[in-house]
C-alpha cells in the first residue's frame, strides 16, 4: 500500500498559510483542516449523520487511553477495527495517549520502558510503552498513528524540557521499530506522525524539529503547546517549529485551540488542528460565531429569535433560534448540548474552509487580520 | 377556521381497532398514532429534524407547566408561539399540566378555583385555573389543547374519585366558556379535547365519558390510567371508556404506555397515545425493538455487532450496534442517550404505522396477538 500522500497546492504569498490535499484510504482531507475530537469513539453529543451532513467533518480524532480501557481491544478488534465499530467511514487520527497518562499526575509513573498508570474507571494498572501503543493503534485502526511521546506541564525549566525531549526522542526511534516491523492490521494504510517537543526553549524545539524531521515520516506534529504558556508564546513556538519541520508534509499542531488561535498558525504554516473546544465550550454555552463570541446563558438572548449564525451553511446554526438555544440550556435539555457542539464544530470547519479558499486566491492574510478582531468580540 | 377533521377510514372487523386520519391547520396525522413528549419545548436529545426524518414523528406534546414556568409565555408570545419557537411546523398537542401539578404533592393545594403550586424551578407561588390554563395553551398555541383535569391517584376510593371527577367536569365547563369566547392565537385553528375521568371505578367512568361526550368536542381523551393500578385493570377501563365514547371523534388514551400496552388499547378503539417510555427508558438503556425488549447495558451485547433493529427501516436502529451502543451507555455518552431516544421513537412509530396497515387489511388481531407476545421477550 503507499502510505498517506500530502499534495501542497498553494503557498500564500503574504504568510506561510498552504492549502494542500491529505490522501488516504479513507478518503481525502483537505487542508487547513480541523479535527473534531472524539475521545471514547464518539464526537460528544453528535451522531456520525451529523458529523458529515451539518459539521461536514473530514476526519475525525480518536484517543487511545480511553479506547483501550474501554470499551477495550479485543471489542474494537472483533468488530474490525474503530471505523467498523463506530460505523465512521472517513479517516480516524488517534492520538496516543502520552497527553491523557501524563495528565493522571499521582497515579502515574514515567520509567525508560514507559510509563504505568492506572485507569480513571476501576483504578486497574497498566503499563504504556512505544512498542505497545503502537500495536494498539494499529488495533483500533488509526489511519493516522501518533508516536507515544512525553509532554512536559507548561513552564518546564531547560533542564526538565530537554530531559523529557530526549526521552521523547529515544520513544520515537522504538515507536519507529515497532511501526516498521508491523503490518497494516486492516489492509488500508496506517500512517505514523512523530511529535516535536521541548517546552518553550528554542534551541531543544530546534533539536527537536530536526530529529522529528530526520525520521523522514508522512506528516510531523508539534506538541507540548497551548499546555499553560502565554499566548504569544505559543505562537513564537509554533513559528519557530514550522520553519524548522519539512515544507513538504503536513504540519500537525496539536490540541489548539480557539478560532483566533487557528487562523494565526495556519498562517505560519500549520496544516492540520484538533481541539476539545468547540465542544466541551459548547456544552458550558460558550459559542463562536462568524461575528464574534456568544454566551448563551445571557439573559441578551432571552428574546433574541435570530439564528444562531447566519453567517455561514449549517443547517443546525440556521435553524435553531439563540432564545430557543438559551431555554435548552438553562432547563438542562440535552438538545442544547447536541445544537452547541454542532455549531461550534461547523463553525470551525467553516472558518478552515474559508482560510482555504482565501490561501487559494492568495488573499488570506489580510482577510485573516480582518477575522482574527471579528471572532474575539464579544458579543 | 374549520375545527380539526377527523376521518374513520376503516374498523377492524376482528377488533375496535381503528384507521384514521386528523386534519389539522398544521397537517395531518395518520392513525393510530403515538405522540413523542417534548416537555419543555424539546424531545428530550432529539433534534427537530432526527423528529422528522429518523423518528417520522407527525405531532409531539407540549407541557403546560412546564413551559410556563420556563421560558415563560412572554418568550413563547413574542416567538409567535411554540411552533415558531422551537421551528416545529407540524402540530403540537399540550397537556393542560394538570398532572404535573397534582404530581407536587405537598406544595400545591387544589381548591374550586383551581389549583395553587410551587415552581419546581425557583419555588415561586402561581395558580392554575381552567380559565388561565386555557389561556396559557392559547399563547402556546397548541393546534389541541387539553381541559385542565385532576387526576386522582391509583387506587382512589370511589367517594374521591366521584368528587375529583365532578370538579373535572365543572373545571370542563369553565374550560370550554373560556375556550369559546377567546380566540385562536396565530391564525390557524386550536381544539379542545375533554378528559374523562372516574378511577377504576365504572359507573363513574360512564357518567364522566357521557359528560365528556355531551360537550361534542373535536376529540376525547381519557385520563388517569396507569397511575399505579394493574394492567388488566387499566385495560378494562380502557375498553368500557372506548365503548362509551363517540366512535366518529379520535379517542387518545392520556400516558399510556409499553408498545404491548398500545398495541393492545389499539384493538379497543384508541387513536392517540403518548408516553415519555421510549425516551426516558431509552435514556436508561431500555430498548423496544421488533424482537422484543433489550438492556443495552447487558454483557451479553458487549460484542454483538448487529444493527439494534433490523426490523424496520430507520437510518439509526439499522446503522448502529448493539456493541456500540452499549459501549456509548457505559461511557456515559450523551451520543448514547441520542441513539436509544431516536431509535425508540421510532419503533413506537413504526408499530403504530404497521398496526395501521393491518387495519386497513384487516389482518390487525392475529398480527397484533403474534406481536404481543414477540415484542414482551426479553432478549
Amino acid at each position: 500500500m503507499p502510505a498517506l500522500n500530502f499534495n501542497l497546492q498553494h503557498t500564500d504569498t503574504h504568510s506561510n498559510a498552504r492549502a494542500g490535499k491529505i490522501i488516504t484510504d479513507h478518503g481525502e482531507i483537505l487542508t487547513p483542516i480541523f479535527m473534531p475530537v472524539g475521545t471514547a469513539g464518539s464526537v460528544k453529543a453528535v451522531t456520525q449523520h451529523q458529523l458529515v451532513a451539518d459539521v461536514k467533518a473530514q476526519i475525525i480524532l480518536g484517543n487511545t487511553y480511553h479506547l483501550y480501557l474501554r470499551p477495550g481491544l479485543e471489542v474494537i478488534e472483533k468488530a474490525g477495527g474503530l471505523h467498523q465499530f463506530i460505523n465512521w467511514q472517513r479517516p480516524i487520527l488517534t492520538d496516543s495517549g502520552g497527553y491523557q497518562v501524563f495528565s493522571l499526575a499521582g497515579t502515574r509513573k514515567i520509567k525508560e520502558e514507559g510509563v504505568t498508570f492506572q485507569s480513571h474507571i476501576d483504578g486497574s494498572k497498566h503499563l504504556f510503552t512505544p512498542e505497545n501503543v503502537i500495536d494498539i493503534q494499529r488495533s483500533i485502526g488509526a489511519d493516522i498513528i501518533m508516536a507515544f511521546d512525553e509532554c512536559p506541564p507548561g513552564g518546564s525549566d531547560h533542564k526538565y524540557a530537554k530531559k523529557s525531549m530526549e526521552l521523547t526522542h529515544r520513544w520515537l526511534d522504538r515507536c519507529c521499530t515497532q511501526f516498521n516491523s508491523t503490518k497494516d492490521k486492516y489492509g488500508y494504510t496506517q500512517n505514523l506522525f512523530p511529535i516535536v517537543q521541548g517546552g518553550t526553549h528554542k534551541d531543544l524545539r530546534k533539536e527537536s524539529c530536526e530529529y522529528i524531521a530526520s525520521k523522514n515520516a508522512t506528516g510531523n506534529a508539534i506538541g507540548g503547546l497551548s499546555v499553560g504558556e502565554p499566548e504569544e508564546m505559543m505562537y513564537e513556538i509554533c513559528n519557530f517549529c514550522c520553519e524548522h519541520l519539512p515544507k513538504e508534509k503536513p504540519r500537525y499542531l496539536m490540541g489548539v485551540g480557539t478560532p483566533w488561535n487557528i487562523l494565526e498558525c495556519i498562517g505560519m504554516g500549520i496544516d492540520m488542528f484538533d481541539c476539545v473546544m468547540p465542544t466541551r465550550n459548547g456544552r458550558n454555552a460558550m459559542l463562536f460565531t462568524t461575528k464574534g463570541v456568544i454566551n448563551i446563558d445571557n439573559k441578551k438572548w432571552e428574546q433574541d429569535f435570530s439564528p444562531l449564525d447566519d453567517g455561514f451553511a449549517c443547517e443546525v446554526s440556521n435553524y435553531y433560534s439563540k432564545a430557543y438555544l438559551r431555554h435548552l440550556m438553562k432547563s438542562k435539555e440535552i438538545l442544547g448540548l447536541t445544537i452547541a457542539s454542532i455549531h461550534n464544530l461547523a463553525f470551525y470547519m467553516w472558518l478552515v474552509s474559508e482560510a482555504r479558499k482565501q490561501i487559494t486566491t492568495s488573499t488570506f492574510f489580510n482577510w485573516k487580520n480582518e477575522m482574527f478582531v471579528r471572532l474575539k468580540t464579544r458579543l
